[in-house]
């Protein structure tokens, strides 16, 4: 089982950008640990991340034929990007869409999202834990789904 | 850790409506192996289901000074219930709201929450495993909690 | 042939409630009346009428392997519930909305209905006559399909 | 009792047009049957088609003083013409709005009504039953009402 | 001078059609009590009336180089008709709006015109008395213009 | 019979302001045209104008067994004062709502108007013939009512 | 005279829910007081409390011809229930609607009542006290009303 | 306690404009019997009424530090002025909103009040009597805020 | 492969209409250039004009097992016809929607097609070329199609 | 250069109401503050403040031909007065619209302005500041014209 | 005649992506093809594929001078960006809108363009054909308007 | 005080995209004299362009640390950038919104700013004098907080 973690714009800012919302963890650390955590459930976790909407888009493309599915958060795309829709809906790659804040809790811009549609599933509020569940959802969800094929 | 499964109209179907969504586990199964899953997790799992909006609400109010934190799937009234809103808030007891299917793909009027915005966090789409997702994180949220607290 | 008649809330002050708009006639006469009506057209009927959302949600659930088809007056809740929308869905019997009152000549929050669009159809203004067609409609409807499945 | 049919656009194209939902009886075939089951249940009908706005206006004219009531399928002039609704409400002769198909099931713009609001009742959604209920209740209204006015 | 008066769909009903409201002469006779207004003001004045869109766009046509001005009261397709606005605009004869009735105190669909944005003028609410405004004020509007022109 | 012609504000600027839309009368010379205007139909005008909602709410009160109509063109508060719409109902005066331009081809806010529903009759886009119109419209309106009365 | 107050959803937890909001009293302590303010008043109060939207209703039915007036909070369900609408419309017995804490400052969705355009009247902001605004409101009322009657 | 009654636009017509509605006393004679209600409950009520805006906001100005609490029945004014909400806002004196009618049983634009929001209470439908309950709420608060700032 | 061009509401204006917007070509002029050019691309294209929806419709209806495919300017009934989208519906021809000038800059009403969503195509904006490209579009449509049912 | 300083309601409380918003600088040694700031840039600057609609309307009407540009901070007015709007159109004078505090960080409703987009340009947000920017920007904008007109 | 077809995001997966909906012919052949086209049709074509908006708008500026018309197949950047309506705005190069899919039969937010308004035409639903008509269509319109410059 | 001035898509095409509206200077002209214009006030500002929303956050995160204060044209990205919100956000820098021409006087969907909300003021209209104006403001922003501060 190969996931690759996709984090979108801002991102890059965790363990700067308010910390007491999105903990003093850096980017990188919380990559380590989940990586960690995927090799621990049987799975090779690569993570990547971009401010570009264009180099989001990119990288899906890149995901077809090298990942079995994709945990990404997208951040404020989610809510802006049709071009991450069409390129979630050409790639066909099973993904789960995860935030790390409770996005209902939020300005009212946040609560529409363009690709939640077409995700395995959603998970949002469980800071650093958004990510591992996500990981465990889509894990038992490809292997659900590869039983079923057999 | 005391936890309670609150389940809301219709999930008494569960293994007899539309088996090839939800699947074909009836409720009561579902129940038990979330009861061991908790277990095996350390926490104590209860479980009550209703068709009733005011016996919900009323559930609610019950599990004040019973439980640490709620798990709940309120099926159809988490989209028109505002007793259901009050009554989480009234009884301040942290709690995660749960779907099995992806309320996203289905109509437009399954996707406004009343209860969402003050939940921990929100998890849905991943059928059977969305529950055992929701107990992970809630358990990691109360203990990180109870770690801040002493 | 078995049918069930379900009436929704408010629907017991028939006779009481504004006799001009809706007839002087009981609910409970109403029943018997259409008790015959289905009799003389080859059908069984019986008949419920709870002004509980919850109930009326496991009326539906009841009726699974009971009936053939439900002729469902849901007042009120036909424009707030979407709970009934998934009980009537879950439950996959045919059931045919019927209204005594033209809806459309009153109040415009009356005017959408939560179950209208699975319906196999909508009968309103006929006052006391809207449930005799709807018997009707619904019979005629079951028999061609039964038919057709031969 | 007199009694009109009046059919609005495209329902010439019964028999032809999407057989799988409309039937294969050809709309002449289908005013036969309803003037002979008028004729069964004491009424005189006579029946009326047109794909122009402006000819169904002016055949609800003409019926002024000519029907007790008018049964009516405006197709899509249902949903777009105000002419229509003002041409009914000239001649102040009670009408039924008659749906073949579930509108409710079918695109957002056909749940609006210009005449629904003025019309003695609704059906729909029963095929070429919606004919035969339609023209049941308008003659049971019909006769409520003469039995009134004695 | 040459004006046309135009009437749209189910004016032809006037002294048939809600008398109270709309006064109990016939078409026929406020068409000639306004012939007569008109040639009193030194203006010849036609009439047409017509319950058809398609009649009451080609009658704007055929009023190119015919007429001077016209007066509109196009009835309910004032609200619903584009193809009205597009002959009027291709035509470029001026034109007042006219409606008998205060289009305000009715329904909401009624304050809507397509019209009414290239319109000289608008006049409601008047009775009989709307058309001899509007033919008064479309001659003023011509001798100014006129005027200016030389 | 005693009318009064109410001007709201910005009107004292007429002659003055966009002279190419309003004409370079100034609102003086327009009043004393009215008032001839006015006299050779047999009737009593007099003229106010503010630029405040108070005062305008004010004059109407005062007009209460002063006139038998009232002219007015209340110019930007038609469109925001509620205050004036409960002067023109408290008062019980018939009013004609006049405006010089043609409200229906500027801007969309000014297509909404608090005291048309309540009007006689609205006139609009004839320039200072409006009032004119307006005047004419009144008198007949009231004749026929007195007549009637009689 | 007779009346009745009627607590709606969550109502129960007065006392122990938000008690720096709606006060440390609980909700058969502020029964006590009103049964007490309203005998002082000259009147009967029995009072009602349920979390369940069916058995609201139903309490309305039980009232009629029980009590001459009913003070209601209906809490939630002022803002979502239909049913309850149709229950007190179908009831007739003059109300007055209550809130303690001052809805307009809190979530647009509670600025929607379904109930207050039948009232006799709304009172929200004062706390315990907009109950005892609400009975000497109502009796004031029933007075007036019953000395208009002789 | 000092208390101010400031009542807004076309609330000088009291007794004379729909008395039906309003009752057959004038504003003074109320403004007497509110003055000596006052007086029984220990307090001094002072009467201000404007027809405008502009004094409306600067007799609530003159208020600070001449009185302890403000019943306003702003009319109209209510639904449309940001200036009111501004100046209450400014002079931070606890005020409340009142209506004589049921503002909610009216036409739609009086559903919206740019006061509310920020009132201490609002009190509509009980005719004269809403002024004595405003000013029993407003002194019970008042004197509750004062026990507290002791 | 027989085409037929089906022009809606003022488009027999052509050449007078605006000239400078529409080109000096009349629509017949036009209409010969057209079969000129199907010619040449190895198709035949007949030609039709109407005023009325109701003969729009009827010309559709007629098109079956007629042509192979239409090309459709409706002109205003594009934005206003659902009868139009049955026609088209029903007579399950494939066709291209055209505009002569760019719909997308001019009224926001004209932003909607009731066809386009069941159109092969939609081409505007290029004056009399729209017609040309939308005969090729349709050719390559339909051989491609041809193509692939062998 | 002549230049006036226009402010609207509730402007006379600067000082006085919410000073840690608005600063403890009173109005007039704002005022002077800004005269003179405004002939060390070589200009003259007349100020006026007023809380009624129809005061800000006129003082904008005497500007005409006293002064070359506005500096207008109207307050609650700029998000309902039409008025003003017509005042600042028909009176042609250059005016830049000035806030003390950040408007969009404020209520919705403060959003909106009747008066930008007629203006010169807007600046909000800079407290005291914000009027010295607009009389800066002001100026460089009338001798850029000037400049541009020899 | 200078050309270039600039292809927003995702489109470089075409070949790879949904194949039935969008052919299996990859970008680059498409682009081949295109340019022969555009040879045979005595013009130059480039071509130019970004998955980036920043990039899209760069390619715009690039153009200049460089081509007479642009033709693009923005994707889904079509439907958000405002930035690349003013690249083309900023460009002043005509140019044509293109969809290889029928965008009115995808989901609603497909159904707004930013940049239909100021493009010569909009193409769409005739897949690779989309290009050709578009490269036809803009070179008619640039010899067209270049014979008029003469 | 370092100051940073970021400005957005096609704002490199200063001097070259429609002169008429926004003066013939490049941009890096102007970006020279504000730089002279900085250091005149006692500030160093550096400058920096983008047409990427990706460069823009990303220069938004190295401005961190760097910069006291930010100058921002965002241009189109204003509109349509919820990452650009959550960049400023997170870097916590305060900004000031600029924009050269009157939005207020542009398209509807110019109206809109995600960032305004967050700024410390918004400036618009005033040509190049705006990124004066805006400097001015910031620094004596920054000036009166560090002040506070000491």
């Amino acid at each position: 089982m190969r996931l690759r973690l996709i984090n979108g714009p801002n991102l890059n800012l965790l363990g700067i950008r308010e910390p007491d919302v999105y903990g003093s963890s850096s980017l990188s650390s919380i990559e380590s640990k989940l990586i960690d955590f995927a090799k621990k459930n049987g799975a090779n976790l690569d993570c990547f991340q971009t401010n570009s909407e264009g180099d989001l888009v990119e990288e899906i493309h890149n995901s077809i034929n090298q990942v079995d599915g994709i945990i990404i958060n997208a951040g404020a795309y989610t809510h802006t990007s049709v071009a991450l829709r069409d390129a979630l809906l050409g790639a066909g790659i099973p993904f789960v869409e995860v935030h790390m804040s409770n996005v209902y809790s939020r300005e009212k811009f946040r609560h529409n999202s363009f690709i939640a549609e077409i995700a395995v599933g959603v998970i949002c509020g469980f800071g650093f834990d958004s990510y591992k569940l996500a990981i465990k959802g889509m894990l038992n969800h490809l292997r659900e789904v590869s039983r079923e094929d057999e």
